[in-house]
């Protein structure tokens, strides 16, 4: 039995990518079967404020899994993200991104010889994404940072618990309660709380400008790190940085009815339609979506075929510097397929 | 004539790396008179609620010039650190630290080639530093996070003054204003707005995830950025992770009337009075204080001597892998006296 699961293409460089993906899933005789759904910037333009059609959004909530490729945020003041829209709408309250030293993929730490192993969860829809904000005067503004506790107890909870399926031995929560004390303090509490349900996972927390200056300087030390929404921000991209740029990150939204699997790099407009663009962060994602299905075989192998053809220096124009293979979309998705 | 300036020796390893910093001082016969101050956590835990006696707060506000070891961070709820009141209660609106590859301090970027040569100036007083927040129930904690045009102004102002000091080419603007579009707008509209008072200066901006992430594999990219208060501060200790960590780190925290020198890395209580301590930090925000003061042969002058003791492998215990002579701290001063 196939499981039915809607797909947004997304905006630029979208389609071509996730006609990669999904050619591989093929391949691999994924047993999902497809509904593409109307979202992105163009849905948006003509006039959906939530970026996505009323069938698109019924799809979405009838098959509870989302694939997504990027899309563009509207431009203008008071216009929201058509992403960060979608995270609220379905309260996809946990943001997993999952982040690893490629062989292949060369960085500054990978020459090092420095091992990434590391996921980071972020809490996705409370605090200052909330856009609570007004001007008091021509020259004060004032934003609302709200956090609260049912909000933070479960994505705390979905950390721990991903850390106990993955076997994980220890999760940190980054935090600035030294100077937040109410409301980072109120995340934090919440979190020592929810540990005590995890005897076997050492919990321990870190102020997050400290994460981050020990994030680049000694990066294996973390395995798993939950924050709130902007510091989860601000450190998923630093550890994308590690390994290689959002170009190899996947990223999933996970709430309890709907969950959604993204590429979160840009759409690249400047380079759409060229067959050049790099379908890595997408197939992860995609991956990660197999798992979250439990199509776990298909995970295993699909995953072991990329990281096989990056390993061995295949790769699209964007890679950087350590080229022994350029391909273009479409042959470094066959390449995968080939190494399946 | 020599001018006099107010000294805190700080708490922990405070005292220790002060005393070297001044005998370094003293044998390159820097034209200064010292005025010690009773300013730490054993003022605080004495009733002063700002850490330091009145009599200390008279000569700093007479003299102007403070220079500062690390001082401990009081526990309890409520309570404020120390350095972010003395930030506040003198208006040092602006904070300065300048990172760079220092020869013979390994890291993993000084491995892979990269020369890092950068300034953070972050905003000192604002954003949710003002420590304004609420239980709305005992579930719900609201911060606010406030953004004035005034305080942006100055900062800014100040970032673009230093960056004409230095020569720059370029200065960027740090923000999170496609989230927090109001606040975060403000502070990037009056980036803007004073840009055009600077032509010869390149004045761009970057979303502080996208930031983040450069930084981490192409931080040459940069010479000077200007952020918010807390996107400051992790920004910040990111930077300070990529040239050895805030041991590495000078700090400067500048205002209208008083500017403070300071180090900023922790008291280390477990290695008090061991005269391991490293004073690196503590000398290049010293440094930092004789070019401001315009004592700008004599910060040449050491700061050479520094660079070149720290070259040639000398260094205290906590320096990491490159060790060629490890000293302890009143040898290491004497290394660089040798060397001045
Ligand atoms: C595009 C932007 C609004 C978004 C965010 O801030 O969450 C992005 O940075 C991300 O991490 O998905
Ligand atoms: C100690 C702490 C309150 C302080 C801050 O957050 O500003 C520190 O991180 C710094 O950067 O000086």
């Amino acid at each position: 039995m196939k499981t039915r699961i809607a797909v947004a293409k997304g905006d630029g460089i979208g389609p071509e990518i996730m006609e990669a993906v999904l050619n591989i899933f093929e391949a691999n005789e994924v047993p999902l079967e497809y509904e593409f759904v109307e979202m992105g910037k163009s849905y948006f333009d003509a006039g959906h404020s939530t970026g996505m059609t009323e069938a698109a959004k019924a799809t979405i909530e009838n098959l509870g899994i989302l694939f997504k490729g990027p899309m563009e945020t509207p431009k203008g003041k008071g216009v929201k993200s058509i992403n960060v829209t979608a995270r609220k709408v379905w309260n996809t309250y946990a943001n997993q991104r999952d982040f690893r030293t490629l062989n292949g993929v060369q960085t500054v730490f990978s020459k090092a010889g420095i091992q990434i192993n590391m996921t980071i969860i972020r809490e996705n829809i409370e605090d200052t994404y909330g856009g609570i904000e007004h001007m008091i005067t021509n020259d004060v503004a004032v934003g609302r940072r709200i956090i609260t506790r049912p909000g933070s107890a479960q994505v705390i909870r979905y950390a721990f618990e991903m850390a106990r399926r993955k076997g994980l031995r220890k999760l940190a929560c980054g935090h600035k309660a030294n100077i937040m004390k109410l409301t980072d303090g109120l995340f934090l509490e919440t979190f020592y709380e929810i540990a005590k349900d995890y005897p076997e996972i050492q919990a321990s927390d870190i102020i997050v400008d400290d994460l981050c200056m020990k994030l680049v300087s000694h990066p294996e030390m973390f395995q798993a790190i939950v924050l709130t929404n902007l510091q989860g921000d601000i450190v998923s991209d630093l550890c994308a940085g590690l390994v290689g740029g959002l170009g190899f990150a996947p990223s999933a939204n996970i709430g309890d009815n709907i969950s959604i699997f993204e590429a979160v790099h840009g759409t690249a407009p400047d380079i759409q339609g060229k067959n050049i663009a790099n379908p890595t962060a997408l197939l992860l994602s995609g991956i990660s979506m197999l798992r979250f299905l439990g199509l776990t075989g298909h995970a295993a192998t699909i995953e072991n075929a990329l990281l096989y053809t990056l390993e061995k220096g295949v790769h699209t124009g964007d890679f950087g510097d350590r080229a022994t293979k350029s391909s273009n979309t479409t042959e470094f998705a066959e390449c995968i397929i080939a190494n399946l």
